[in-house]
């Protein structure tokens, strides 16, 4: 099998980043073959292995080489070159907003087979001039079908919406953008290893709505969406009842929830697949994974930081990295 | 210990009520010692222990002579005294309407403890001239501060909302609703062992709003509710990110969360404890349980439903009505 070049940002210097990270690339032996190109500061990953008493052993990256198994450091200095630790800071932001720009163009480029990135916090990434509110709207610039997904072992739900207010979010259910997101949901879970998938699209309103006596969403958007994507030849079912759906995917590994907001995919996905979930982006020309958790600034440099979800997120991107050209 | 009466009604003779009302009371014994008073027809019931090869060995009940352990039959004739199974009827619906309706009365007048009631269909309710979406919104009426509730050893949820659209749901976030909300739950739970609850009270957003920057219903509703209700010295905490909240509370015992609309609560409360949850109503002078399913007509008459939420809400029904007087 090819060796892949994954590369790992280190996320936000203030946060629990580069400690899953170390932890996780410290025992790549463990970890599926591959090259894993660490994107940070050099000065925070070395401080990272001191405090952890961890070594990364990590050579420096050189794009122009072929690609070897092991760790290496594409480094991306930092403004300060070290991290206030548990701060939110325009340097912090500065320094994760470099590092995740580096890899993604090489990532672009068709250097990088996948991007998995360590968590960032959108206060510091606006402080430092970089209004993005994460990873999934910065890749959406330039990919504008980027879908986000959630995968674990026992659920796999993609969000029609994800970082607006609940009504905001009730006024995006509308039958073409529906149509839209299923087309490129299906287009990027076409490289997914384990598919084909389908796709159970929930309800909007209680009971999917009961043949709109609870709003009519599913009548008047939903169902015409649904309709036209199966006419497509999409694999597509619903709209279900919420409240039930996510127990009847549970377990399925072929089969993805669509949920149309925010709370209404992540409340099930945190509760079925604590600590093990990863958060995938679908629909770009690579794979990208991150943890399913934020930047921790409350527990961050303590060295209690569970790398499960981040480990996870690599496992997967070499995993459905290993497919595809 | 008072032998307490315990009203079952038998729910929708069309669907999996007199069924699961049957298998669990044919089992009277292995329950806690109760006054256990079936309301329904008795030709309905008689031809459900036959299909099933149980006996219920219910005896008549007369609420004017003391309470006896045991299994009693309170005859409330249907219209058409059979079952139409697996159906949609008027019948069906007048004959569970009037089972309920009769046990409510003997409810109301101190004769039963506790009221389980088996599910009905509301479109038989309608059918038959009663356009209630259900009980709880029955004993509204009466009861307005009474509160939808649902539990389970592992999670306890209840509902600001239940049946109306989301974008209705979202609507009804305001402040003095909530307010007034929180007071009845409270007021509700005084009477249920294991208390004193901490009330979690989940943000409408995701992320519970971001400080305004996804919705400020967090902001401008949820925490003046809070802030009054802590003022008046209700044990009430949030509002939090709906995504992680249930994950905290699952558990723990003395601790309940508030959904702000039905599909927040019931999804995550079914996904932890799907076939035993049980919905309470709090905030009534009686105890008011039921299964956390419905009529399941597919299923009706073929003898496989599945009894254990309706005998959990038969146990439950039993433990809060061991307190109080």
């Amino acid at each position: 099998m090819t060796v892949r070049a994954i590369g790992v940002t280190s996320g936000d210097p203030g946060g629990i980043g580069p400690e899953v990270v170390v932890k996780t690339l410290a025992r790549a032996g463990l970890l599926p073959e591959a090259a894993y190109v660490v994107f940070g500061d050099p000065r925070i990953i070395l401080a990272e292995e001191e405090r952890l008493g961890l070594r990364l052993r990590a050579r420096e990256w050189r794009p122009e080489l072929p690609v070897e198994p092991g760790v290496f450091l594409a480094a991306v200095a930092a403004p300060e070159g070290r991290a206030a630790i548990g701060e939110v800071s325009a340097a912090n932001g500065e320094g994760s907003f470099r590092a995740f720009e580096a890899a993604f163009e090489q990532a672009r480029a068709g250097r990088l087979a996948a991007l998995v990135t360590a968590p960032i916090s959108k206060t510091a990434w606006a402080l430092a001039g970089h209004p993005f509110r994460g990873h999934t709207e910065y890749l959406a610039r330039t990919y504008p079908g980027a879908v986000m997904a959630f995968w674990s072992e026992r659920l796999k739900v993609a969000l029609l919406s994800h970082h607006t207010s609940l009504r905001e979010a009730v006024e995006k259910v509308r039958a073409g953008a529906l149509l839209d997101f299923l087309r490129s949901l299906h287009g990027g879970l076409a490289r997914v290893p384990g598919g084909p998938f389908r796709l159970l699209v929930a309800g909007l309103n209680p009971h999917a709505g009961e043949d709109g006596r609870m709003g009519r969403e599913e009548i008047d958007e939903i169902r015409p969406a649904l309709d036209q994507a199966a006419a497509e030849g999409l694999p597509v079912a619903g709209p279900f009842p919420p409240d039930t759906l996510f127990l009847q995917a549970l377990g399925k590994r072929d089969e993805i929830v669509v949920a149309l907001y925010h709370d209404q995919g992540l409340i099930p996905f945190k509760l079925a697949s604590f600590a093990t979930g990863v958060n995938v982006t679908l629909g770009l020309p690579f794979v990208r994974t991150s943890p399913d958790h934020g930047t921790a600034l409350d527990i961050a440099g303590k060295g209690v930081a569970d790398p499960r979800s981040l480990e996870g997120a690599v496992r997967l991107a070499v995993a459905f990295s290993a497919t595809g050209s």
